[in-house]
């Protein structure tokens, strides 16, 4: 009799409310650990393009720093695959089914990984605008990244993830003639949801934008390093 | 003591089984509740066209049947908006943070519709590739649309989704010359994980591929409908 539905439903609210708690606390844990370095936690939707905006990125930023990449998918290591190739040390994580990565699969990832030195950690979650934006994995900030095929109306729809990120990458600006959208429509809308967010307009795949947003990093890499050093 | 780490995971995962066993139930009273008319439930990522799908679809379908609509999103109501201007029946649920629909949220939605007399009602649900796919809403199939702008590898990364859905809607094919895709390597791709289902290659913007879509929804409708009348 006990286990009405305003009980269950309540013990479902604690127990979700718990699983946050905990995972809050293991991202703190990964927090210290990551004192040293940069972390950035990669977020999209399904083939927005962040492996291949990795990829570019650590061809480009390699021969200036320490890197290396955490891998997140449901299933398959096909991303791990493509990262290796740009030499950079990299870890898959399956989540089995779940829709995110949580605090706990990060730390799994992190004994597997040499990270003595690595100025910049990439995570790149599972692709998905809903879940991830709820777990805290220990990253200094989440980058959304944006297809231009997309349309302009996922600020809006989505808007607990852009609310959460320090930059969004607008990918694929290479097809905005074939797509006719309209790109200061898509800022506007994106500065209405997350003022806080810097943009910058890219393609992956010819490299246009890429200076911005590889210079951002940079500096952000160096605010670091400067705290750590004190 | 009796609440440590073991107890509350397995306390976790029977309320997930339970959760899961209560949307059953109440996705089968749905079915009874559809028994007269065919249920599509569209699933994809986010900005992969649906709502332009279906847009075009009732504008094609509306003379010929009696259509209704049910959106879902995790906010803003801009999707029924955009259906509304079909002429075709529409209630908008909000999710409110949940990356997919259940049968409790359709039961409230059709509480709302009159679909007496309906042949054909479309279920749009939230832009995710995980998450929609655990929870049956008692309709007859999913349809799951596929944007040629997000690669070929995602029937392998999200293979749950693909594995349920009847049909595959590959949309954006006018795109495909911009993006240089390789249309055979997805539909190969699309065949390993999904043998199971049928896949049109469509553009929600031009039309193309849309005569075999509609063809093969008038005959599912058709297959509904001789059901009922035995």
């Amino acid at each position: 009799m006990c286990e009405g539905h305003d009980h269950k439903e309540q013990k479902r609210v604690n127990l979700a409310t718990s699983v946050l708690a905990a995972n809050d606390s293991l991202a703190q844990e990964n927090r210290d650990i990551f004192k040293d370095m940069l972390v950035v936690n990669l977020v999209s939707s399904p083939g927005s393009g962040k492996t291949s905006i990795l990829e570019r990125s650590l061809l480009e930023l390699r021969d200036e720093f320490s890197l290396a990449v955490i891998e997140g998918d449901v299933f398959t290591d096909r991303d791990a695959q493509r990262i290796k190739k740009t030499g950079v040390s990299v870890i898959q994580i399956n989540t089995g089914g779940a829709c995110h990565l949580d605090a706990k699969m990060i730390r799994k990832g992190v004994d597997q990984l040499d990270l003595d030195g690595v100025d910049l950690l990439f995570i790149e979650n599972v692709g998905n605008l809903v879940c991830p934006a709820g777990f805290d994995l220990g990253e200094d900030f989440k980058v959304t990244v944006l297809s231009t095929t997309e349309g302009d109306d996922k600020p809006a729809k989505y808007p607990a993830m852009f609310k959460k990120s320090a930059a969004v990458l607008v990918n694929k600006v290479d097809l905005k003639e074939a797509l006719e959208i309209d790109l200061k429509a898509l800022d506007a809308e994106l500065f209405e949801v997350s003022p806080q967010a810097t943009v910058f307009h890219v393609s992956a795949k010819t490299g246009e934008g890429f200076a911005g947003w590889l210079d951002w990093l940079k500096a952000e890499i160096k605010k670091k390093q400067a705290i750590k050093l004190g």
